[in-house]
C-alpha cells in the first residue's frame, strides 16, 4: 500500500494513535487503512466413497488438484460462496451438509472455511480455472500433488472419521511447513 | 475507495476483463482492487450456568451488551485472535472448547466465528471498550439490549442446547431484520 484510497496521498505505515498495532495511515486525512484477513470458502463434494478434486489451470498450483473453493465475496453467505466457487471450478451441482473444517493461514492471512457437500449428480466438468475435474477414491488420491495444505487437510480428516457425529468441525492451521497441522 | 493504493490515481468501479462482477480497477496500473468480507472472532465465555458478556463503551451501539468479539488481524489464528479480544474487551482467561458458531453478515461483509471458552476464573473486569463487564444466568440475560444479532444467535443456541455434541457448529445469517436468522 502506497496511497490513500480516500484522498491519494502516500500512506505511512506505523504507530497510530488509539492503534494497539502499526498501521497503514494518511496523515493528510487521517484515515486508517485496515488490513484484514480474507475468508476462502469452499466444497467437499462426496459421491458414494468418491471425493471431487479439480486440477488447477491457473497459477498458483498449475496443474495441481484442489478442491473447489475461492475468496468469498460482499453480500453473499459462506456456504453460498462455496456453492458459487463449486459451480464455477467444476459445473458440480452440491447439496451443503455441514461446515467441516476452518483452516488458518495467519502468516497468509487467510481462514478457510470448507463445507461438506453431496453430489447431487455426475454431470460435472472442468470450468475456466481447472484442467480436468474427477472423482477419487481414498486409495486414489494424488496426496503428493495438493495444491494447498487446507484442501489435503480437509481430505484426511474427511478420509479418517468420515462424517461421523463425532467429527464436529476440524480445526487446522499452517503455521510453518506443511505438515503442520495444528 | 476514490484513489489506488498502489499508483495514486482515481480509480474506477465497473467491468473488468476476467472478473465476473464490477470491481474497483485502476487504468493507471492495472491493479484490481479486491474488497473482501472481513472476519470477526470472538469468544462465549462461559462459568458453571452463566455467560460472560460485556456492555459496549464504544460505538456502535454504546452501552449495549456483547460477546468479547473484534476483528481477526493478519498474523493470528481465528481462535488466538477470540482470546485476545476476550482479554482487551473483559480481562478475562479463558480455554477454548470449540468453534461453535459461524454467522454470516453478507449485506454488511462480515462472518462471525464464535468460539465456546471455559472462563478461568472470575477475576474479570472491562478493558477499554467495556463499561461493565459480569456474568448472566439464562433468564437475566438483556435480550433487549444485545448489541449485535450474531451475539442474540451464539446466545440463544446456548441456552436452547448448550454444550451438547449434537450442536455441532450453528451456522446463522442476518438477511434483513434482526429476528431473520435462517
Amino acid at each position: 500500500m502506497n496511497f490513500c484510497s480516500n484522498c491519494g496521498s502516500k500512506v505511512a505505515f506505523g504507530e497510530v494513535p488509539e492503534e494497539d498495532r502499526p498501521r497503514y495511515h494518511c496523515e493528510n486525512c487521517d484515515t486508517v487503512h485496515y488490513q484484514n484477513p480474507n475468508m476462502i470458502v469452499g466444497c467437499l463434494p462426496v459421491w458414494e466413497d468418491k471425493v471431487l478434486l479439480c486440477k488447477r489451470a491457473i497459477e498458483p498450483r498449475h496443474g495441481l488438484w484442489t478442491l473447489p473453493a475461492g475468496f468469498l465475496e460482499i453480500g453473499e453467505k459462506a456456504c453460498d460462496g462455496a456453492l458459487r466457487e463449486t459451480i464455477e471450478e467444476a459445473n458440480a451441482n452440491v447439496e451443503i451438509i455441514r461446515l467441516f473444517s476452518v483452516y488458518d493461514l495467519p502468516t497468509v492471512g487467510q481462514v478457510y472455511l470448507m463445507f461438506l457437500a453431496r453430489l447431487n449428480g455426475l454431470d460435472f466438468g472442468p470450468g475456466k480455472e481447472s484442467l480436468e475435474v474427477r472423482l477419487f477414491r481414498q486409495e486414489e488420491i494424488p496426496w503428493d500433488k495438493m495444491a494447498f495444505s487446507a484442501v489435503k487437510f480437509t481430505l484426511e480428516r474427511y478420509f479418517e472419521l468420515g462424517d461421523s457425529p463425532q467429527a464436529a468441525v476440524f480445526m487446522g492451521c499452517l503455521t510453518r511447513t506443511w505438515d503442520n497441522k495444528s
